[in-house]
């Protein structure tokens, strides 16, 4: 085996571990928790399926590529719950480290790649960025909706944390925001998310 | 919210279940059982990661995609083992409902496109299809190898029959066969895999 695809099959090796970083999210008909990487497989999907509402024009490997490796990260920082403000703190330090770890187990310019798609994930600037956390917003929504939105009631969420995490799909897609808005509503209206 | 979006979300949410099936290959670190979102996660990143390796020229949005939604039948279908024989006999009906009723789901066009995909992944004849196949036949195996070769040994799998299945792969690259072959090799020195 040469040394690059030595390099190749260790990091594919190594990302398999993000099966076993589980997230505050629940399955749908009241599972277990999710973990990140069936979590990304759920998100790439669901971009590709949606990807007419992007508000801009975007380009789709980079989005489902961002999608999929965007919780890589996360086998050395931990999954930081949305709601969690200690965590937030920490956070961007913890992940860059885990970066520097896991993305240079790659040869040179694919960690470079993978890395600057990460960044971009994290700046939040791009199309494609907004567009991908659209996305990892409304990916959770619905499967907490299905479950009658458990996960808030877990973690006394009030609907104006909500609003402040999902109003910022928008910035990806006004569409996906009107559904967003449509489900948080009814989650009001059921009693499922406080004021 | 109107009928196309209100279909695209009900299949977004349909498609959860894949979360829980279970495959027969174990997580590294001799971990649990593996399902099948994880799965198709790992080989999109593994399918991108090394694309170069393909024999022939590949559209990697279609073979992204691909990965993604090969196994999304098995929800209804179940897994089917690569060398369960008997299983192997009824496969292709159990599979043909199971995408009809699931792909349903999607607008009429989109059922169309994910149908085809699936299709072409089932006939095996396309550079995507075959570079497909060789990443789904791959990702187990640096699974197993990294695990001492535990679902050969609780299956009695024998050298002859992981080299009929994996020796389908040179069809879609032959540099990862080379790969694959050296792998095999090693397990059959380590004696993980029997003659």
């Amino acid at each position: 085996m040469d040394e690059r695809i030595k390099r190749q099959m260790a990091f594919a090796l190594e990302i398999d571990k993000a099966k076993n970083v589980f997230r505050q999210t629940h399955l749908s008909l009241n599972g277990r928790n999710e973990n990140d990487a069936e979590h990304s497989w759920h998100m790439a999907i669901m971009a590709y399926l949606l990807r007419e509402y992007a508000n801009e024009e975007i380009d789709i490997v980079k989005v489902m590529l961002m999608c999929l490796i965007h919780d890589i990260v996360e086998i050395d920082a931990g999954d930081t719950y949305a709601y969690d403000a200690e965590g937030l703190k920490t956070q961007k330090a913890r992940e860059d480290a885990a970066k520097e770890r896991i993305f240079s187990i790659l040869p040179k310019e694919q960690k470079a790649e993978f890395t600057a798609l990460f960044d971009e994930f994290d700046a939040y600037e791009t199309a494609e960025s907004k567009f991908v956390h659209a996305i990892d917003n409304l990916q959770p929504l619905i499967l907490n909706d299905s479950n009658n939105g458990g996960d808030w009631q877990e973690h006394d969420v009030t609907v104006e944390q909500v609003y402040k995490r999902q109003g910022k799909t928008k910035l990806g897609s006004v569409k996906l925001f009107e559904i967003t808005d449509e489900i948080i509503q009814d989650n009001v209206r059921k009693g499922n998310l406080k004021e």
